[in-house]
């Protein structure tokens, strides 16, 4: 087993999504963390670095810095995780991309949408490897869902029903120095986009994911309910797909009693499928006319990509770490080929996805402006 | 206990909602169906009522001359339930409320906004009462949610998210002959709403009432997904409520694994309740940071109108036919207080509701019209 | 429609069951309930048969008095429904069966397994039709479980897991003065079991009703966990069946959370199904080695039982008073048949049922006093 | 953070456990897999050791070959995960404690009963630390459970319900040549319990966990379903607790539609808890009198237990790899301390547990034998 030297671009004490892509990362232990910028605060880099047994001389004060050294360094890291707030995201991919280091991003892509081209164009000149970490996809059992609408078991798709609810900045959380909710309701550091960047983008991507349709259109209503909020916490949008399929998209970070409630539903002429990140090792097959099945990870009529993307028997219930270790087993595998000179094809978002994501944000955060007419994306 | 004499208006072979009416009629035992006009064709309406064992001679051909003549006779009926395809309901309505007969109406209240405007002025001008079977209301645990909500268990409402989508119209079933397929498609008989009016009225009016909120505009995409069908089958609604609240309601008949899957979520600055149709003995509160609770219906917890519309243990489950029997169960005490020169305070749906739900159909209409621009209510 | 005169022993104020055979008897609106010793209290008797709106001249003060003189009027009743507590049972129905007047009993069948046994000579020799309401055996997916076993659809059965718990006595209700209580916990009048006779035995008869298999012996470890209770709150039983297959059923009037948790698995050599009575409109089949499938009241895949149980379409649910409806319905059915000489073949429950739990009672009560040794049935 | 060397027993090609455990000691960063005899096929062991980049030097052909090496090497294995057939777990630990190198052993602990003893007997003499992998207790959830009946919340405990039902076994698998079956069915490799081993023996230590109970005494009927198989495949067992507490445990591998369908309910005086395998991020608290709460993974009412067995916050499922590793991190928190010359408290599982566990089976084998009669364990 060929292993791959990362590196880590944020993901110091009080993150959260860096310590995600940390356990992604070991799960398969394909990836080994041996460099990392993990804070603009050099003692708190530092700091994280010895906590995380990565030698101290491989741990930087910035990004620049350690893109420089790790590309001249004999055995540099290969690849780059960049988990910092989403202004810094540009800036990171850049120093990496240019100098042929593969990089595994978090989402939005960036906190701009002009900044989101202009690593596009970034990653499309550069020989490396750009990867988004929109991680839902990675569930073994949207993949089947994704096979199975491609397959044609639910026919041409009519509707599409995605949401998103969370409920964790119901209040003002932000004024309370936490650093989660700081960054996250920031405009400077999060972009034009509160609830539609942080979480709609994921619902957006995922239903572009599965259903292989593009947005066309969309028309959105964003609020933010708490006072003094600067983004949005709660969006309602309508959607219009390539081929006449319609679409509602609900995201919130202020609807109680809900933690991480992504949910999908996709009806086509033939059939309906319905996925729940809570609940992800199962899909709701639903052929029209016919009793609903209960499909299951790893388990009867399990899709190619569901059985890709397990490690353990059905029953035994994988989790949201390891749909996102599948995103870093798609990357390892694309870099090991690289390494050869070949080309892997995987699922893994890539740039485009990820500049799909910013136009979302960048429409809802139009049409909400001129109540909530219609934008083309 | 006293009993009151019902007619019909109706409900002969083949229709489904009218025997809905007369079970829910049945089950506390208050009414007695005596008469009806139960089908426009006279034989099909006088088999009905012979199958039903009503008086032949009080089976009519007409509902005009069934008003004129039980209103006449010295026991004849007091109240009237009319379940009649939609255009239908105005006119019949009229014979009865002018010769102070109580009316019980299916909804949608008429097929037209005109006749629901005359209807209103017409039951505002007679004795009688006139309650509409939005029967969704009637579930107990629609009745504690409406409670609690303005008990203030939840705060001030922020999102309102309600749906209703079905399956049973995904293929071209008005093309087959079936009947409820046929009306209901037609908008001679249904009115200028398909799924709109069938089903969006009711998703549309459980969110009102459980809220108390009224809607202000909406935004209004509807399709006809169907070829050839004449009327809505999918529609995406997003709702602007008086308090700055903000909804979304989704309504169709081409979702593929749903049969009645109507579900209403609230949420507050202080917590969120849940509730599903096909589940209706449960009511989800989430108090926000705490625990999310299971509420029952004549459980642990129950509220009044829970207590008050439950006849069986906890445990034991009610269903739609006995939510339908409260709206009955209301009209009995009103009618019996009304005996008594009395009124009597209900949560029965009226005529206002009606007009309410018919002013829904007619905005989202012109809203699609319009490529979903707002449009007031 | 014709319709049948009812009379109804027990079921005055303060009792449950008495309600719930009244509203079961309407639903379907072919009885009549014309007469009744409600109350072995004689003003009781009068006030429920006022408040019931029966005719002061047929409120009898006794049962055998009532029975008596129905069977000699002209209109005088056809069925009686006998709803009191256990130990009034045999007597009561005696007293109607030698009068050639159905009885419609509820269960478990007597208080005694030698009132039992008398009451099926009785039962036997009489003209009279003899139904026990077991009533979760009218539920529309009990009868397709019934129906799909019998097909052969899950194969040779292996293993049958039953389980009814509930939480109602989990405290010392009875030394409250509530009424409920206190006959269930008094073997005076409920007889040898306490949750065994309440709640097994329709666990029991359930397993029995949908698998086709006869219990052979078992092993019951019984326990009264609230202090100072005479009467089983909690029952452990090992089951065999006559064909090798093996049985786990748990009753319990002492589990916290559980209102009227009936749930129903069987395990065949080609399936599985599983039923909860808190759920009644959904069936899970589980075909081995493919995925789960949810079937539904009137739904897709349907059986004849299915179909013929529902009154309304899936996804409305219907519940216990509907299920209850159904057994009512089977007794109608039989009772114009034997108007017309005939017989109808239904699957309402028998004084054998009755007789089978009653040696499921007894049974239980004997295994456990000598320590859960094995006893045959 | 320090990392600790580990070794491997068993865990080759086709193996299912060996694979889980080397995720599980991935995910928290702390264990680095420096050696293995991962086959008693040599060949196979190197292949494996390659496949998973073991320095071949320190892959070996037998395990006693590599306690020894490894023990005497200055950089050797601290700690060795056993994760053969149950037959070989004796042995093997045998080598391993004696020379001083922790033990992380999968379950059941032993083959035999009297293996059981000894190994007891070594562990308790040898410095080193034993840890059994019963991994469901590893679950946050359950710790949460256990944390919470220790804490009063339900009262003395009343009534345990405990399963485990699984279908791969409903048919003869075990001719077809698949590895997992052939041992897991096989008494010389597996021992005298199939399921009552394999399974049954988590879900015995589960109830146990949670409750803090010890089984006094069983009553178990043990049946083998598929003919020719030569160990149960199927067990209904009535337990006795020491504080007068009854319990009901099921296992099965024939029960279709079940995957791993470990279930616990424990119902006391106050109160009730409900946990599921399959959807292990919940646990349903029943307060007696009260609605039924969800309590949640990382959510709100978290317990010492359930916030330090999380790594992701409340709504991103963590699953059966990560409830496996947090028995790792429970291994490395002791393994840490030991290496300081002291003692750390975890609730990992011990070779008296694993005892326990034998005793269990053994139990429910002689009981068997004498027709369900009870034994004491």
């Amino acid at each position: 087993m060929e292993r791959i030297r990362l590196g880590m671009v944020g993901g110091g004490e009080g993150a959260f999504i860096g310590g995600v892509h940390r356990i992604a990362s070991r799960i398969d232990g394909r990836f080994d963390l041996v460099a990392g910028a993990f804070s603009s605060t050099p003692e708190r880099s530092r700091a994280s670095g010895e906590a995380l047994g990565v030698d101290p001389k491989r741990t930087y004060d910035d990004f620049a810095a350690m893109a420089k050294r790790e590309a001249r360094l004999k055995d540099g890291i290969e690849a780059v995780s960049i988990v910092t707030p989403n202004h810094v995201h540009y800036a990171a991919a850049r120093e990496f991309l240019k100098r042929g280091i593969h990089v595994i991003c978090d989402k939005p892509l960036t906190s701009t949408l002009a900044d989101a081209r202009k690593l596009v164009a970034l990653a499309e000149k550069s020989d490396a490897i750009f990867i988004l970490t929109h991680n839902y996809t990675g569930y073994p059992m949207v993949r089947q869902a994704r096979e199975m609408v491609a397959a044609g078991e639910i026919g041409v798709i009519r509707v599409v029903q995605v949401e998103y609810p969370q409920d964790w900045l119901a209040e003002d959380l932000e004024s309370t120095g936490q650093k989660q909710a700081g960054w996250r309701t920031d405009p400077e550091q999060s972009g034009a986009g509160g609830s539609t960047g942080d979480i709609g983008t994921h619902a957006y991507n995922l239903a572009g994911f599965v259903t292989g349709l593009r947005c066309e259109a969309l028309s959105a209503d964003l609020d933010s309910f708490v006072s003094g909020r600067r983004l949005d916490d709660n969006a309602h949008v309508m959607l219009r797909y390539e081929n006449g399929a319609k679409g509602m998209l609900w995201c919130s970070q202020v609807a109680p009693g809900n933690e991480n409630g992504l949910r999908l539903r996709v009806y086509g002429e033939k059939g309906g499928l319905e996925w729940k990140q809570e609940d992800p090792n199962y899909l709701w097959q639903a052929p029209l006319g016919e009793p609903k099945r209960l499909l299951t990870r790893n388990g009867a009529g399990a899709t190619e990509g569901n059985l890709a993307g397990s490690r353990i028997p059905a029953g035994h219930p994988e989790g949201y770490l390891e749909g996102f270790a599948n995103i870093y087993a798609d990357a390892a595998e694309m870099i090991l080929a690289a390494r050869e000179g070949e080309t892997a094809e995987t699922l893994a978002p890539t740039v485009h996805d990820g500049l799909d994501g910013m136009r979302f944000v960048d429409a809802c955060v139009r049409s909400s402006k001129k109540d909530a007419g219609w934008v083309t994306l």
